[in-house]
């Protein structure tokens, strides 16, 4: 909200089964080389303990970089491992709970899947006390499965021109179509199998951070 | 932990799916008509959302009848439910944690499955600020799977013997082995099936608060 951290360039939002050459710390770390400007833990199969033990462990990593830690969902996970915020989708804890809960120096981000997400965020809170708007999905992706119709590129232009909160793009961005979304006008690309699946996620973060300037 | 509930009675754990009769916040209605103690709310496949709606809506049930509602493992849905506390399993949050975030108001309990996990909590905090220790599973079960073996009899008289927190016996509990259960030492008797899916949830509440008698 008033936040120490710049929503803008790479946002890794982590997978486990997706890591395929490296654990999820080395991806991490080797991502945070990289130039990566955020990460978001996203656990749904692991139990709450081992859930809090990596994000901890994430919180360490990340911390001599400076790049913030965001849980999915889990403001618990959050509270208790000392991480900067959370990312909230439609069906996850209300924002408003959110802030309440974690207070205003929490990075809270929301994930709007329609138009319509937007139009009822905006209708009770004219000036949302949110850390950046993400449009989920900007592409049709194999990665989260049940996301309504893709927003496309005209959708991140739509929303840029709506609001002046930063926007993230996630969902089906990679190395080749990253210049088009940023131009879209997306502060910020997350990805997923990008960097989690990359062979070397250092080259492939930095590659996609070139992709700002 | 200076708590204004006292830990004793029937305490209902809900399953949604063992709900045969009637639905759940039904059955919680009739569990409180009946004189249950305690509710603890245990959801595991539901999405965070959907999850803080219900501990909402059975907190405005019990509140009338002054019936404390917990919440299994979810710090947060605690907090944005405004519910009185957590239940906590070994794999879940450190109650360290729970307490450090929810404060000393909140009632927090937790499962020990077995005899070491005892012995580990007593090793690190003589007297551990919480409200009650779960022996789980007392005896074997269908609801819950993968748990230890059970602690049987002797276990509960084991724990009362050793602590002074009251002592909530999980696992395999009904009206037939209720009895001997309270009279091995247990404080209170958590119940999943025998009330959910009882066809007179209100009757079987009753039938197994006599017990205490």
């Amino acid at each position: 909200m008033v936040n120490k951290f710049k929503i803008q360039g790479v946002y890794l939002v982590t997978d486990r089964p997706l890591c395929l050459y490296h654990s999820l710390s080395e991806v991490v770390r080797l991502a945070a080389l990289g130039g990566v400007s955020l990460v978001q833990l996203r656990e749904k199969e692991t139990n709450s303990r081992k859930f809090l033990e990596l994000a901890k462990y994430l919180k360490e990593i990340l911390s001599p970089f400076s790049v913030p830690l965001l849980i999915n969902d889990r403001l618990d996970i959050c509270l208790a491992a000392g991480a900067d915020g959370v990312h909230l989708g439609q069906s996850d804890l209300p924002w408003w709970e959110a802030r309440r809960i974690l207070g205003n120096d929490a990075l809270i981000g929301l994930s709007l899947e329609t138009k319509e997400d937007y139009h009822s965020l905006i209708q009770t809170h004219p000036n949302p006390p949110l850390d950046y708007l993400a449009v989920s999905p900007v592409f049709d992706t194999n990665t989260k499965t049940n996301t309504k119709p893709a927003w496309g590129l005209t959708g991140v232009t739509w929303l840029k021109e709506k609001t002046n909160l930063p926007i993230v793009a996630i969902g089906g961005v990679n190395e080749s179509n990253a210049k088009s979304i940023i131009d879209a006008g997306a502060d910020s690309l997350a990805v997923v199998s990008a960097i989690c699946s990359a062979k070397d996620p250092k080259l492939a973060t930095e590659t996609l951070s070139k992709k700002f300037h």
